[in-house]
This record gives C-alpha cells, sequence and structure tokens, in this order.
C-alpha cells in the first residue's frame, strides 16, 4: 500500500528525528533538566525582537488580505528586493529581486533546485561527513548521490581530488554545506577558490553544466573571525538555498530563498523553473506573514555570540577530558571523534548518562559522533560529568 | 540544463497563474479598479480577527523558541488534537490528535499523500472539469491522471459509471474535491455513498486498496443550506487534504492538514509515511506561529456570507442576461457555458472589456468559462456593462 519508493523511508526512519522523540521521552521520565539533548540542530536562542515587532506591526497595519494571501509563486517582490539590496551591500553583487525566490526554508529550496536540473540517474556529489537528508533530497527526482569521501586530515575540507575523479557526464551538481553540519568547518576562500576551479576545468573538459549548489542555512554562524565566501564571486554556475531558521532563529517557519545569480548559465529559464517547481510541489510559496516580516529584518540577527561561547566551552571541556575535537568555525555543531570504531555504541554509552548525540555513520561519518550545541549553556555544565565519566573510561 | 520533467511545464506555465500577472499589468495601466479579474481563488474576505489576535497574544504570552521552533515533523500536538477535537464535534468520528498531519496547505497535503502510495505506473482517477495541477501533482510521483469525463446533465456530479469502468489494477486513487473547483457544485450524501459503494464493489473484485482523495479546502464555504458530506463516514480508504486557505483566508500561509482515519488500510504505517514525505519533501514541517495560532481558531471563519452574496448576485446577473450557470452551492466559483465553442476566445472578448476569467480549458472544461467570485461586490457590479455587452452579441 505504502509506494516503494517510501517504504525503506519508514523503514529506516531519520536516526536525528527518533533521538529527538527520544529526548522528549527521557525528558518525562526525568525531568527535562536532566536530560542533556545535544541531538537535534533547534536553535535555542530567541527570535530577535525586532522580528515580533515586524510581525505584530504587519498585522496591526497592513490589510490581512495581503498580509495572508497568494502573492506571486516566487515571493513578495518587496521582500525579495530587500534581500537583493541585503546581498549586494554584503557580497559586492548586482542582484536584482528576480534573482530571489522565496521558499519554505532551505530544505525546500534544495528540492525545488534540484527538481529543477535532475533528470533520472543524474549523479549529485556530496563530501562526507554530511546531512544525509540530501540523498532524500536527490533521490526524490530520480538522482542518484555521488559520496565523497571525508578528509579528517584538512580538518573536514572538501576533498577536491576525489571530487574530480568522481565527475562523469552526468553529474549535475555538487553540494556543499558550509558552514557545516555536521563537523562545524568552515570552508575558506582558497578553498572555495580551488573548488570552483577544478570544477570549471571539469565543465571545459566534458561540456557539461556542473552547478555548485550551496546550502547556506548557517551562513551567519561564524566564529573566532571565520567567513564565509559568496561562492557566485567565484563561481558562475552556483545556486544558493538559504534558510533564516538559524539566522533569525526561526527554523519552524519553514522561510528561506533561492538565490539563481544572473551570471549562471540561462538564469532567467532557471528562475522560471524553480519558481514552477515550488508551485507543483505543492508549497506553492513561502509562507505570506513571515515572508513580509523578513523584508523588515534583514539587519536583524539572532544572539550568535550565545552559540560561539557554547562552542567554546564544549570544545575546551572535551578537548582538556581527553576527547579528539574539530575546532568549531561555525554552524553549532561539534564533531567529536570515538574513542572506539562504533559511533552509535558509544553514543549509547553517553545515552547512559542522559547525554543525547547523533551518532557520525548518520551523517556518512562514522567514528564520529555530532553535538549540537544551541541548548542552555547549563546543559553543556551539568552534562560534563557525564562526558568525563565516559572519558575516563578510553582516556586515562 | 532544465530537467526534462521540468522543461514541458516551463513552456506551458500555469494559465491562472499567467492570468495573474496579467491581471497586474492591466492594473497598472487602467488602474485596479477599472480591471473585473475573476481569474484567481485569492480570498477577499478578510481573516477572522481571533486569528490576528491569537497570533498577536501567542508572541507576547510564549516563549518564541518554541513559538519558532521545530515541533514534530507531523505538527504541534496541541494544535492536532484541536483540529482532531473539532473534526470530532462536527462528525461524530473519534479521531486523536496522531491522525492528523500538519501541513503547508491542500496543495502539500495532495503532494505527500500522493508520494505516500504512488509507484511509477500507477493511476489516479480525477473528474473533469478539475484543477488541472493535480496533472502535475500526480506526475510528481509518476503516476498517470486518468481523467473521467465531465457529466454536464447531472450538474457536474462525478460520473461514476464512467469511473467504474477506468479502474483497474493499477488504480490507486480517485480524487474529489468537494465543494468544486471550478463547477462550484457540492456533491451530496446520495452521490457519496453511490461512490463509496462502487469503489468498495471495485476493490473487492480486484483485491486492491483504493484511496478517495478528498481535496477540501472549500468545506466550509457552502451556500442555501448545502452541506458537505465527512467521506471517511462512508468509505473507509478515504485520505482528507485540508487547508485553511479558504475557510480562514489564509492560502498565502500555507497551512492545512492531512486527516488519515484510523479505519482507513493500514492507518498507522501510513501516518508514519506521510510525516516522512513531508519531512524529505524540504517542508520539514508547516509553519510554526500559524499552526499555534490555528489550534486557538478551530472554530473561527470568515465572512462566508460576503461570498454567497457575491455568488448568488453574479448567477442571477449573468443567467439574467442570457448565460447558462451551475447554479453554486459551494466554493467561490461560477461555472459558466461559452457561447462558442472556443473558450479561450471567449475569454478574450471579456478581456476587451477588462474582465479576466479563466478559460474551462484550463479545468480540462473546454465550452465554459470559471469566474471566481472572491472580489469586492463592486467589481461584480460594475463588471456587468461587460458581460451584458458580450452577452448581446451571443443572446439577442
Amino acid at each position: 500500500m505504502i509506494s516503494k519508493f517510501m517504504e525503506p523511508r519508514v523503514a529506516n526512519n531519520s536516526v536525528i528525528r527518533q533521538m529527538f522523540e527520544e529526548g522528549k521521552r527521557l525528558a518525562k521520565i526525568y525531568g527535562a533538566e536532566n536530560v542533556y539533548d545535544f541531538s537535534l540542530g533547534n536553535p535555542n536562542v530567541p527570535a530577535p525582537e525586532e522580528l515580533k515587532d515586524a510581525i505584530i506591526d504587519i498585522l496591526n497595519s497592513e490589510d490581512p488580505v495581503k498580509v495572508h494571501g497568494y502573492m506571486s509563486n516566487a515571493g513578495f517582490e518587496e521582500t525579495r528586493q530587500a534581500i537583493a539590496d541585503d546581498l549586494n551591500r554584503r557580497f559586492g553583487t548586482d542582484y536584482k529581486w528576480e534573482n530571489v525566490i522565496m521558499t519554505a526554508g532551505a530544505g525546500s529550496s534544495l528540492n525545488i533546485t534540484l527538481k529543477t536540473i535532475l533528470d533520472p540517474g543524474d549523479e549529485v556529489l556530496v563530501f562526507a561527513p554530511y546531512f544525509v537528508e540530501y540523498n532524500n533530497y536527490i533521490s526524490n527526482y530520480g538522482g542518484v548521490p555521488v559520496v565523497v569521501s571525508p578528509d579528517p586530515e584538512s580538518g573536514f575540507m572538501p576533498n577536491i581530488a576525489e571530487m574530480k575523479e568522481k565527475i562523469t557526464p552526468q553529474t549535475k551538481a555538487v553540494i556543499i554545506n558550509n558552514p557545516n553540519n555536521p563537523t562545524g568547518a568552515v570552508y575558506p576562500e582558497p578553498v572555495i577558490q580551488e573548488l570552483a576551479d577544478a570544477l570549471k576545468a571539469r565543465e571545459q573538459e566534458l561540456g557539461t553544466v556542473i552547478y555548485i549548489i550551496c546550502d547556506e542555512p548557517y551562513r551567519e554562524l561564524v566564529y573566532g573571525g571565520a567567513s564565509v565566501p559568496h561562492v557566485p564571486n567565484y563561481y558562475d554556475d552556483t545556486i544558493i538555498g538559504y534558510s533564516y531558521s538559524k539566522s533569525l532563529s526561526l527554523p519552524g517557519e519553514r522561510i528561506g530563498y533561492v538565490l539563481v545569480p544572473p551570471q549562471s548559465d540561462e538564469s532567467a529559464e532557471f528562475i522560471d523553473a524553480v519558481t514552477i517547481a515550488n508551485r507543483i510541489s505543492g508549497i506553492v510559496n513561502a509562507p505570506s506573514l513571515i515572508q513580509l516580516a523578513i523584508a523588515r529584518c534583514t539587519d536583524a540577527k539572532a544572539n550568535i555570540a550565545f552559540y560561539e561561547k557554547n562552542g567554546t566551552d564544549l570544545y575546551n571541556g572535551l578537548t582538556s577530558a581527553g576527547y579528539e575535537c574539530v575546532k568549531p568555525s561555525g554552524a553549532f555543531y561539534l564533531w567529536v571523534k570515538t574513542p572506539i570504531e562504533d559511533d552509535s555504541a558509544f553514543a549509547e554509552e553517553l545515552k547512559e548518562h542522559n547525554i543525547l548525540v547523533t551518532p557520525g555513520s548518520a551523517f556518512a561519518g562514522p567514528g564520529y559522533i555530532r553535538i549540537s550545541y544551541c541548548v542552555a549553556h547549563e546543559t553543556i555544565l551539568n552534562s560534563m560529568p557525564g562526558f568525563l565519566a565516559v572519558a575516563q573510561k578510553y582516556f586515562k
């Protein structure tokens, strides 16, 4: 009765989401304050006050028929213009409102982008470890995910040498996620430049178009002076999927955009196609009220410094206990090597101390765990005895 | 560069949506008050005041991390419970919160339902005239739309005799849209009973499961004493896709649900599958703030009486001018026979009077036009001279 496509996906439901449900279950037993749930990337910093004020002002001053009504499938022009202006200021670009298509978050941005370009059998490269939901996003349109191995020595930068080898005439796109989930790494300018050069060379050799699809929900979450290069400034055939989930702490609202730079291949046709893909996927348009609020809040930011402190304290705590961790430069994830090979077994050991983390295998990165540190600072402090207890077994 | 799936869809962009853009263009030239745009089903009645109050109160009193955060992919339990309670009160059912999965509107509800059940080559029956976006929704998952002919004599009730013939072992579902877009007809209880009986008989003959998928965004928009039967009370294997677009005038917000009744085939597995389909389509979850507002507003309604007056006045005006129309019982559409065979040409004639309507061919219903009467009452009054001028050419 369930389709053949969905059957295995029902059987192997998302590990991350199972953990989310498990966290709620444990919280009921032990009390929420005694469960240290580091499993889900659900921002715990409140949305900025400007956003609340914007929503209330819009409700009080604008016509509800407009506020809650249909607009063009690509979104309100005023919102698209405000975003284009913001990007132009920050990245020295010259985007028009037409280049920005409002979507129901980054997951939706990736899906309508992939729907726009993929025919069955087309290949999309991903760099392990990675958000494995990409596999579903690619398979939704008959595409085939091609995994490039992790490169721990470089601090989990993309393995460009291996990427070059894995590009074929069927390669339609390479997905990068910068800052990275699950590693917390940020790809700096030289890495993006090298990636762009390698892809340009392969495009010319093969005579094909290969997109870089940038999944950038964490773009504003960078620490210690790191910055995220704006990829269209390095590579023409770039499509960006953005979300306000993290920068404005709005993950549940499902609001983001696809950016189609004018210099990308047949950009006008791409804009039409991605807009139609948005419509026919049944989403129709990004949620309207929050679109209008975004137009007034492109400068606003949730309190990112909070995450930086969490990341630093967690990193310092765990490394001094003996754990080997990637130093976090962005996002809100700490990527920690497990002292035993079986990362799921290690996650179970932590769970005995009411610590919930995600095994790296869930990101095609076995031998590691991902710790989401978008949690109360006390959660980090109070979880330390548990992390230490487990550490003593292995590092003393 | 654009996928083979998307290419023809870019080439033949939605007629309705083109009209929407055309309406905006004409409004700029002639002034919005001199363009009579009956092309889009965009409610023009404001959302009820309770909804605004609910949103503002939630923003002022609840934790923003909850309000804008992730929840289970199927939605907030409190919203699902409030909807189950409301349905139970109205339809004498016994739904639990688990039976309700929150979605980004009815379009999304249909998509994740179809993704759950369709394998490539599976057939889905639709009754012409119909919202042809169903073709895309079905094709998104490799399904094949099978069109059952219109039945003008019955006032565009579903042609059950032809449906029975068109059911094959590949038939996975029949979509019904009640009240109907584009005809404004409401299928009464005897019709639903006959449909249910016919499908039960075919299910038993073939040994298959055939779902009725009810697309019900217009459920609350009924006039002159009409009422919409709750199909799960007549047929077990029913899935309902609902949206608050019309009942609360929130089409831009993308908020609705899938109802999976407990008596439907393997309902627990179906609930899991449709929830996962919601997640992996990239939507992840229905927008959060509006979900919480809905939980407080299941009893609220936009001013439906406004549409009833519009429908009555338009029907009376056009029929006395000589037009042949289906008497509207629900939704906010008037379905009008064109005096010439070519409905697109007739729509062009009306456009010369700044009247925008949608040719019936866009709904697989040639020889008719659809007039969306979710417009200001003056639009109906002021458009009458144009309708009369065209009528005089044909009916005198």
